[in-house]
């Protein structure tokens, strides 16, 4: 839960007023770059991170960012901040001394994707970036993507929302409660210490495995091929996978960033999501995954289709969500393609 | 959790042995049954149930079993049986006495499908019952009604299995151990009193929803038509299912039927599964709904291909796994169709 290499620090220091009235008394931003700005501010890579990732992009999205793969920093200025709330750097319910409404840090105010995208434009702004070449996230990640398209589409050039949607889902939402519940049960998710709270966290997590991933994934990496009648394989991934999140996050900042998922919608008070994006007017390429359970692609077909200047394009894995993490030929080939007639 | 309305006991005073070795001193089942058995014995329904049911059929079956419906007491003798390691009065983690091996409610025995079945052959022969018309159930009904249907290929005439596998998924183990993870996880599952560890069981509800049901299911019934930014109906639903279930239910209970579940494996011991299912000789109708996230329709396709004598069906349902307690009217149809052309 420490911010990661390189981890460079933006101080706010004033007041960031959320959307939900909330106050920050000041805002800490932990971001990572890599490459160097162009002298005409034209070869920005925005990286916006997904649910329990920070800003090293270039570590939990190797395939496509870094030097041999397409996002090259040789080539490009890419950027990644830690979104608030994450406990990577970034204010969060683990640095409560920024907030003025938090009487603990159980009680972290409500963060919504529009108040994440406030605070990436700070930095931007800090960062002297002018133009955003390419803004692309998956997930939470593309939430992000849309909403900042939104709200800045003069500054932003070209999108690549994958895996995720324009309004988050009763579906997902519903997901989200489920692991809020087990955090919420825990008993020390009532005491005061961050990253305590670790039994929660652990239900929580195999919970969400089940939504990153799918049938076929199980079926794939986790049957038993005995005449066993109890401690099976799919039993044990998901308490190690459990195990391994308590290690590296709190379970504040997860409950935290679950409820921005949740807010996420790009119609809210702009009349309707159709009518929200509609108004971006980056060129945008949507990407989906067949087996994608959380994010079905018929939510990135209805962002293809309401976006003016769009594609949308299907890969295919048997990882289902975690696709967007894994299936790196495949976005390799689309992205690059759709990026090659335009630069 | 006290047993049914009209609800019979069945006392084997004798030692059961179980298959994973463990022994319950004796036994005692509690079920239910309508109409009357005929004199040559050939108009016998029998109804497994699923996992948080209870030997009451007529009441969550309704539109499949009772006076006007296609189970008709006026002309089946239809039986359901409380199952080993349910709260509805067969012997359970919260009836401790029965058992030899248990230290304590929170480590009775594993007791597998097999071990469920067996105690209904106790029963049928208690009940004179020498042939079985219909064998009907879903869920983890339905791995009861393929094991049983292997158990006593000579007894069984036809068999309904619905929504279920032949051997439990490491997918439906998954969602099965995050759901222990939330019971585990929640300090009253370790002190000794049935009935009274709440938070961790409905955390299990909340996930065990979210396979039962489907992204359209939530679409269609708990979406918000404002401009909200929490509390959406989603969340109030989860934990609305959560908080119901602890009213009528134990965690123990539910722990002890999640390994039972998980346990579920037609070709254990038996060469294959394609091998036992082989083996049975009663006329099949495998159902599978075709948005069942848990027991995905492939698994009854299975089913249906390696027993001799069956086809296969699909309904069609907006409610996922859910559909087999939603769906009467075309099961009714399907189920009438398959029966008509045999009785």
């Amino acid at each position: 839960m420490t911010p990661p290499e390189n981890a460079q620090f933006y101080h706010h220091k004033k007041q960031f007023i959320l959307e939900n009235g909330g106050i920050l008394l000041e805002l800490t931003i932990a971001y990572n770059t890599y490459g160097t700005l162009a002298e005409d501010g034209s070869n920005v890579i925005w990286v916006c991170h997904a649910l329990t990732a920070n800003s090293h992009c270039v570590d939990w999205w190797h395939g496509l960012i870094g030097t041999d793969t397409l996002f090259n920093p040789e080539k490009y200025f890419i950027v990644c901040a830690n979104i608030i709330g994450s406990c990577y750097g970034t204010t969060s319910p683990c640095s409560i001394k920024d907030s003025i409404l938090i009487p603990s840090h159980t009680s972290f105010p409500l963060i919504t994707i529009r108040d994440i995208v406030k605070a990436h434009i700070l930095l931007r702004k800090h960062l002297a970036i002018r133009s955003i070449y390419c803004l692309i996230g998956g997930s939470l990640g593309g939430q992000q993507v849309l909403e900042w398209a939104i709200m800045e589409s003069d500054i932003i050039r070209n999108i690549i929302p994958i895996a995720t949607n324009a309004q988050h889902s009763p579906w997902g939402i519903a997901w989200n409660t489920a692991q809020r519940m087990a955090l919420e049960s825990d008993p020390d998710f009532h005491s005061a210490k961050c990253g305590k709270c670790k039994n929660g966290l652990k239900v929580a997590r195999a919970i969400a495995m089940l939504s990153y991933r799918h049938y076929n994934t199980f079926e794939v990496t986790q049957k038993d091929f005995d005449n066993k009648i109890e401690h099976f394989n799919a039993d044990s991934y998901q308490r190690y996978q459990g195990d391994k999140l308590v290690q590296r996050f709190d379970a504040h900042c997860y409950y935290s960033l679950t409820k921005s998922m949740d807010s996420h919608n790009v119609g809210r008070n702009r009349i309707s999501c159709e009518s929200a994006l509609g108004g971006i007017t980056a060129r945008a390429c949507v990407i989906g995954i067949d087996s994608d359970l959380l994010f079905p692609i018929r939510e990135q077909e209805f962002i293809a289709k309401y976006i003016p200047s769009s594609r949308f394009h299907i890969i295919s894995s048997v990882y289902g969500h975690d696709g967007f993490l894994i299936e790196y030929s495949q976005l390799t080939t689309i992205i690059s393609q759709f990026l090659s007639e335009n630069y």
